[in-house]
């Protein structure tokens, strides 16, 4: 498993329900591909989302956020961390 | 107090000790504007580190890492979070 900061943009005027409902449509079928979303993150103003995972590779975060809808701009594998 | 998270861009190669002598000098004058350093996440690959961090304003957290060697790239305000 590593560490991973997915990044979607175009998302200005996100409200916290949509950022909830997001989030959870990606928690719903994670298991899949054992996959584990840890945080996310979102600025309604500039439409940047990130969010952090723990998963076995960038492609199975992003099968993960295609079948929710949401498909990722950006998965960096954050392998250093303070 | 906000959360902000701030990018860094051109870091490839970062290594761990790298990245925690850049985090320790941000901690060491964070007090002086009022931030608060939470996380920062880096992909040495293709060179890019994130910091989470509660702050002020935008400004704040730039002023800190601009006087530690390292102006951020962009920094948002991430009012959201799940």
């Amino acid at each position: 498993m590593s560490k991973f900061m997915d990044v979607h943009r175009g998302m200005s005027g996100i409200s916290a329900e949509d950022l909830n409902q997001a989030h959870q449509a990606d928690l719903q079928i994670q298991d899949e591909e054992g996959v584990v979303f840890e945080h996310a993150w979102a600025d309604p103003e500039t439409g940047v989302v990130y969010c952090l995972s723990e998963a076995p590779t960038a492609d199975a975060v992003q099968r993960i956020h295609q079948r929710a809808g949401h498909p990722a701009d950006e998965i960096h594998a954050v392998s250093l961390e303070v």
